[in-house]
């Protein structure tokens, strides 16, 4: 294998990120959160977004972020609402049915949900014989690599708001959303718009760790015993203050983000100059090309991705996902070969169509 | 503060083991837990243990290894027997219980669960009204620093066996467990006298991490699963590999664990030289000395540990534990203060009744 | 108004039932469903369904029967196949996922599950990320009105076997299935094709019961601690019992069934005389005729009815319930009525293309 | 057998409940809990508490009102504290574990929790690492037959107010409380000392229904979807309605409690007179004279009643419980045979000690 575009964590954390592990190593420091780099890595991240007030926490993986945040959220009898894309819903082997919980689907386009299509829902809800929705989960990038805008997020955040429900963002690939070109929100429009929220690290740069941030004071109470009661507070909480330190201190964060779309970015323009077509154009580290089926077969001897989804007799679209650790070389080698693999199939007389 | 006593996670990772977190930071990798330095770890673990069948899993903590376990052993209507001073019971606030089963306490002595008390305990739960215990929950060393011998242990399977119950064991301090010169322990016993056991990382020179050991085959099926749905599966599975594989790739896991014990034993040793009593010998890592109130207060300017409980009026037993990370210069200085201490309160004269 | 079409639970108890309640009344019985009515009319349900080795047990209402059971068939980790329109999906407020379990949507026509809908759903859920199906739920009759056949079920049995998954039905209508004209399933074709059902009392002639059938021997263990532990067992089982024994000592269970259905037909036969069309052919005790939306304002003057859903500009589909209880002179009563006013509106011209 | 003394839930109802349970059986009804009976019987209870603002739903069994209850009141992390004694704790198979809240024990006498019990346990309970209190749960009369005095409540109420957490009361056998000659209680002191709590049923005169009351305005809210979710909505509401409509409408609540209290006494009495001890004086419906075990061997021959304990070489306490529909010749004959039997035996200089 030359390289494998299946996803964005792959490799380990960036060196910046390593280091920061090592730095006072053997100095002994409060357990469970309460160490000095988790404090100063929770003052960096405040500080970035402009809510001074926000409260932090680290937990470990995107999962456990989404299950704490629903289990503290919702009464026992109100649900979430979710597009039927939404890692909550399929990804996540029933985490959030497992703290008693339903997850209502709303209609979606390209994995994002809609004010109307929450309604919908909302308005389907209406006695005690069905749960009542207490929260909507969006992801930012979605797992279909969109974004929302700082307008569809508003719009949701009111809905929620008429209806007494939180709303809460899945940021596993939030560098990739903010680092995007079609982006029009920065780290200061996060707060105003969410009431909890988490920012990624596992795929962007770190080994593990996502910071959750909680935005609406009454979901601040009690949250460590949350934190606690589910697995997730780790003794030596320096494992994740260390780590978003060294995202944050500096603009790391959101340059590794950028380097990641940047290899989509030049994924995309290599293989449409070379006259093929896409299922949607790229606005993060996603890139959907369609190819045909034989060239596939041909590019999966030296490459690792996924075949994502038919498109037409003999055509198939494939995922690219690229990260902040994918080497150049990959990208353009994988140019390189395709472009000499299509050349002997000539196949840009059928694929007009895609572009 | 000259150094803290108060716990053994306040220190970082283990050299070896920060270095192998580096080791082929940037090759790709399969994820959640398919990566080779997993496969590796696990199997050195089966290896040491002589249990080739043995499911190794790696999770990030102690809380979520017990409640995963819990969740995978019990049906709905039982509950798990522990000591009162079970970690489980006390001090993970309530994660058990809200994977849906009750702790039943039985009578402990030193934080140790006998045959007889366990049985006493089934003896009770007669019918439908109540719970049906279904599994045992050990800790080894205990929360109290004791340690279970083979005999004890094989009691207590023997007693599960008869009524079709689990018998699990915390291992959060295996090691100190397995390294103290009291046990009649070693790794080949565990396998046989255990169903499912953790192997804990965190404790004895990880920054994070514990391995979950698999024994019953029934306890086998679908336990990925479970990880997942418990926010144990982290993407990155090198995390926890790489660390094990240097705790096991030699003999570093007892080592670590041997050195801990020793520096309890050094501070045992100096302390009774000095004259003063004990709540109880110390077997691991725990020392429980006790000492006037007056001279507690005054080693509080300089040290960090727990006043675990009153003794007499006056006298209180103090908590130090060590840790594989100990500096001897800490262990050197706090006993050649508390013999300074000492001499200008000449506590000599109380003190003969607690020895 | 004259009469309330709107389900099959408005009136109380059938009289034989109503006098078995009144039975031995003050005779002491042993508690919680050890009572002698309810011995017997466990006895009976058995003899009834060629089924000696079954367990049965008296719940109170058919969502106790369904959480209860769910927690019982399924592993934390597995989910449950279902229609949209089951009832555990969209009436039940959550209770499966207050268990901790999913619910998988399966594709369905006419609220049914086929064996290829089943199998897509498992086939979609192929590792630990995702929920692992462990029961297919189904309904006889369905939310819809419609029927399963023995073929139907046996394909969907089939599927089960071949997957390690239970199939369970719910029937709280089973009384009008199993009476339908239509059907080609009687008492004894249920335990062969089935792991557990309920039969339902509540809306077929008693106060409130449903009768839990365990049928799959490793479904019986622990079966009264679920049911103790939900809070479904009564203090005094009789109040089951005695009604249980009512409805089966003869064949009063299935005459009230077929009471419903008649009435139903009546309606059916009635209105489509009059020149009405409808959703489909009524096979047990629900009539869905489409009437124009004027007409349909001027019936909700004197009767009580759901409007099902809109069928075209100015017609929409009405549902009519009938039960045990609907009395002959409102099914009367309505279809002549209703020709009155129909008259009036002359409609027929324009309803041909429902018929 | 001649009587059974083993429960107060032998026999069915009383013939007024029964009789009302026919009361307009044939005329529709709104479902589930809607109906007129129901709503009838909500407002004579909300007239005889003085408390017009209270929500008041029927469920069907006392575990079930205590289930839903915690499930309404504790968020995931909160507690609730009991005595080891409470029905929560021992009887009802996990129930309350089974909602996600663990069971804090505290220090009890004859049943009952005190103001500084009760502080002690939240006291211990300081971090996240721990549960945090949520509720207390209280049963009124006792599980051993105790009954709380005004003062006792109103401390109670006063400790949970300090702490934020509610006072729940178990009222099973609220009536034998209520109607004890040593009560200082009556109806209208429930509201202002209580958060919610139930009034018994099936332990008074009803088949089955407890009349959970909610005076706490927080814990209204939602109240009817934490039934749908837990299965405790009867379709049928009149079910309930109808029979606590029997019992409020008058004073047959109390009269039918006051009767099981005389008959307890009436026992005390006569077996007083014969000279035996008992291990404590009856407050309620439950008597527990102390025995010669060749007299209680006799005894059991003829009547049913549990051994509670022994209390020295030879004699053991037993227990007799009396309900509304005891029989007087039950009593008498039961003290007949006592007297007879003990002549033979001529216990009574031994059993002065027990006096």
């Amino acid at each position: 294998m030359k390289h494998l575009f299946y996803n964005d964590y792959s490799e380990g954390a960036h060196s910046a990120v390593l280091s920061a592990l090592s730095r006072g190593n053997l100095e002994q420091e409060a357990g469970y959160g309460h160490d000095e780099s988790s404090r100063r890595a929770a003052d960096l991240i405040r500080e970035r977004l402009g809510q001074p007030d926000a409260d932090i926490h680290f937990v470990s993986g995107g999962t456990q972020a989404n299950l704490i945040a629903m289990a503290a959220m919702l009464k026992p009898y109100q649900s979430v609402i979710a597009a039927a894309s939404g890692h909550i819903n399929v990804h996540e082997s029933g985490a959030i049915e497992a703290t008693g919980h339903k997850i209502n689907l709303a209609a979606s386009l390209e994995g994002k949900l809609s004010a109307e299509s929450v309604r919908a829902v909302i308005d389907q809800h209406t006695d005690e014989h069905m749960v009542r929705p207490g929260a909507v989960f969006v992801s930012q990038s979605t797992e279909l690599g969109s974004i929302y805008s700082k307008n569809e997020l508003q719009s949701l955040l009111e809905t929620c708001r008429a209806h007494g429900m939180y709303l809460y963002l899945d940021g596993a690939r939030l560098g990739s959303a903010l680092a995007s070109p079609q982006s029009d929100m920065g780290w200061r429009d996060l707060g105003p718009l969410l009431d909890m929220f988490y920012i990624g690290g596992t795929k962007n740069g770190a080994l593990l760790g996502e910071a959750l941030v909680i935005c609406h004071p009454a979901l601040k109470e009690g949250f460590r015993h949350h934190l606690k009661q589910r697995g997730a507070l780790l003794a030596k909480g320096r494992v994740f203050g260390s780590q978003f330190e060294a995202l944050f201190q500096g603009d790391l964060y959101l340059e590794l983000a950028k380097t990641a779309n940047d290899s989509a970015q030049k994924l995309f323009e290599g293989i449409r100059s070379m006259g093929f077509g896409f299922l949607a154009q790229p606005v993060t580290n996603q890139v959907f090309p369609v190819l045909p089926d034989s060239l596939i077969s041909e590019l999966q001897k030296d490459y690792g991705f996924y075949v994502w989804q038919k498109v037409s007799e003999g055509f198939s679209a494939i995922r690219l996902v690229t990260s902040w650790a994918t080497p150049q070389q990959a990208v353009e080698g994988f140019l390189a070969d395709l472009n000499r693999l299509k050349g002997s199939q000539n196949p840009l007389g059928k694929l007009e169509d895609y572009l």
